[in-house]
């Protein structure tokens, strides 16, 4: 679907749109996730709130000006909804925004102040995608696919670049799996850079999509999703997204839902950072010692998206 | 009362206890603040959510373990307050925290959980101060002030060390002012380094401390404090701070309450920036345009600590 050129391409392409977060040694915390020397990469900080910026950013700009012409659509946990949003305010194009029951009433808030049509519906993102996918059919809208397109995946992949040029020595990348667009593309520039490097996915015990498609050695649909946390609650994710990326990731490391509000909150105690749930997922598995790492190594937690759930505790 | 040299050795001093905080360059905003490149320091992200770790550090490591066996004690709008509670927690001694009655709960909150003693009294900080000061005659505990210390200025002064260190061509630094201890400390190091960058003060309309002493040309103590920003209303500064800064300080500016919550709202929605209110108080100065920038400039807006004042809106 896309190669280390793609990523290359497009990191030209949105730079002048996107912002270079930074990546923030994890030090002088009153208690430690890991041994290791651990790194915040704060996406959380990046445009909308989240990495979804640089793929749907990506996508516009690869998109002609007339299949944008009757608008923009897409289904997402919310993240992706806010990047598309901002993605139709930049080309003067309306944007219709399928999310979740279970939505973050902040981004739903954040979605309407960027202009945006929003229909809450469905329990999780699959059911949500019918809508979106309907609409599309119903009105020629230009549907962004959250993760099975080649421009979004290649825009998430730009993370990767901007990741080992700011530290080229990290050993180990923790990265958090909804619909798996965001490992994807990381892994196709991760591996191609440095193949010694290792590529944890993060998913709910309630949505083990990636880990269950591993296991089975394809694409499953899961029987039953579980996990409330919406930006991770995608059934099943694509065949070409899986088949590009399952040889890369070396693990997969399942948190519960109450250890992803545990890790946010700390986030938030230490660091004063609002991350949502799937931006607090990484941090989760090493402090409930799901993964553990060494003193020596150099292991870096995506702070992927930006929510209030950690500052209620 | 401190020089450069001070400064640079509170630097090797704390390094290990503190965090080099980003230095973001804020772009792909939906609206802009300043014609400028702008800079945001992100201090908010700093050990206890604001620079104030520094000087408490600073002035911990430079304390007697005898002087410390009593524990310490301090007034504080909450950020040194945080800081302070965190020295004693590492030095294993008892904080006591007097804080006025219009500090952010979620402060208070966050001082519990370090484990101080906290005490909610007075509306304004110099009358908070008096009871501190009367606890620290009773018991013997350290006192730290939060701004008329050499050792918490010096600390103060090493986020100037940072800044310049990170982007030495800055041209312009906005910098809040409470006490003054966080403007006089990095006006020592920044017109040390770069006699040619400007200072630019930001207080509240309701506790221009600064800009009346400037006036006056002597310290004042203002009649009424009106600010509700509990971190930015000191009534009256010290006259050994004033002094090493008056002359370094090259423009006050004045914004209101609600000017503040409306930048923390921004930093909020555009960032994910989690600011209080001192911390939004450099943009609000640029967004309310009580200063303009040309773009040739490079300017850098310290957000100075963390809250969630921004988040309702």
């Amino acid at each position: 679907m896309i190669t280390l050129s793609d990523i290359q391409d497009a990191a030209e392409r949105i730079a002048p749109y996107i912002r270079r977060t930074p990546l923030m040694e994890a030090v002088a915390t009153g208690s430690k996730p890991t041994e290791a020397q651990l790194f915040l990469k704060l996406e959380c900080l990046q445009a909308t709130g989240s990495f979804k910026a640089r793929g749907a950013t990506n996508k516009l700009l690869t998109t002609s000006a007339e299949a944008l012409s009757a608008g923009v659509v897409t289904a997402s946990g919310g993240n992706h909804g806010l990047a598309t949003a901002r993605a139709a305010q930049m080309a003067g194009v309306t944007a219709t925004i399928f999310v979740p029951t279970n939505v973050a009433p902040l981004k739903v808030e954040k979605l309407k102040r960027l202009g945006a049509n929003v229909h809450i519906v469905g329990s999780i993102w699959n059911e949500t995608n019918e809508h979106a996918l309907d609409f599309a059919d119903t009105t020629g809208a230009a549907y962004f696919h959250p993760f099975a397109d080649p421009a979004v995946l290649a825009g998430q992949g730009t993370l990767a670049l901007e990741l080992l040029a700011e530290n080229p020595d990290l050993d180990t990348v923790l990265i958090a799996i909804g619909g798996g667009g965001l490992i994807t593309g990381m892994s196709v520039a991760l591996k191609a850079l440095k193949p010694s490097i290792r590529i944890i996915g993060i998913e709910p015990v309630g949505c083990p999509t990636f880990h269950a498609s591993m296991a089975a050695g394809k694409v499953v649909r899961l029987p039953e999703v579980t996990t409330r946390v919406a930006t991770m609650a995608c059934g099943e994710t694509d065949r070409g997204v899986f088949e590009l990326s399952r040889h890369a990731i070396d693990e997969i490391v399942l948190v519960e839902d109450d250890e992803m509000v545990e890790a946010a909150q700390w986030l938030w105690f230490e660091f004063g950072l609002a991350a949502d749930l799937s931006g607090a997922a990484a941090v989760a598995a090493m402090r409930q010692e799901r993964i553990t790492f060494n003193a020596d190594q150099q292991v870096c937690a995506l702070v992927c998206g930006a929510g209030t759930e950690g500052l209620a505790g």
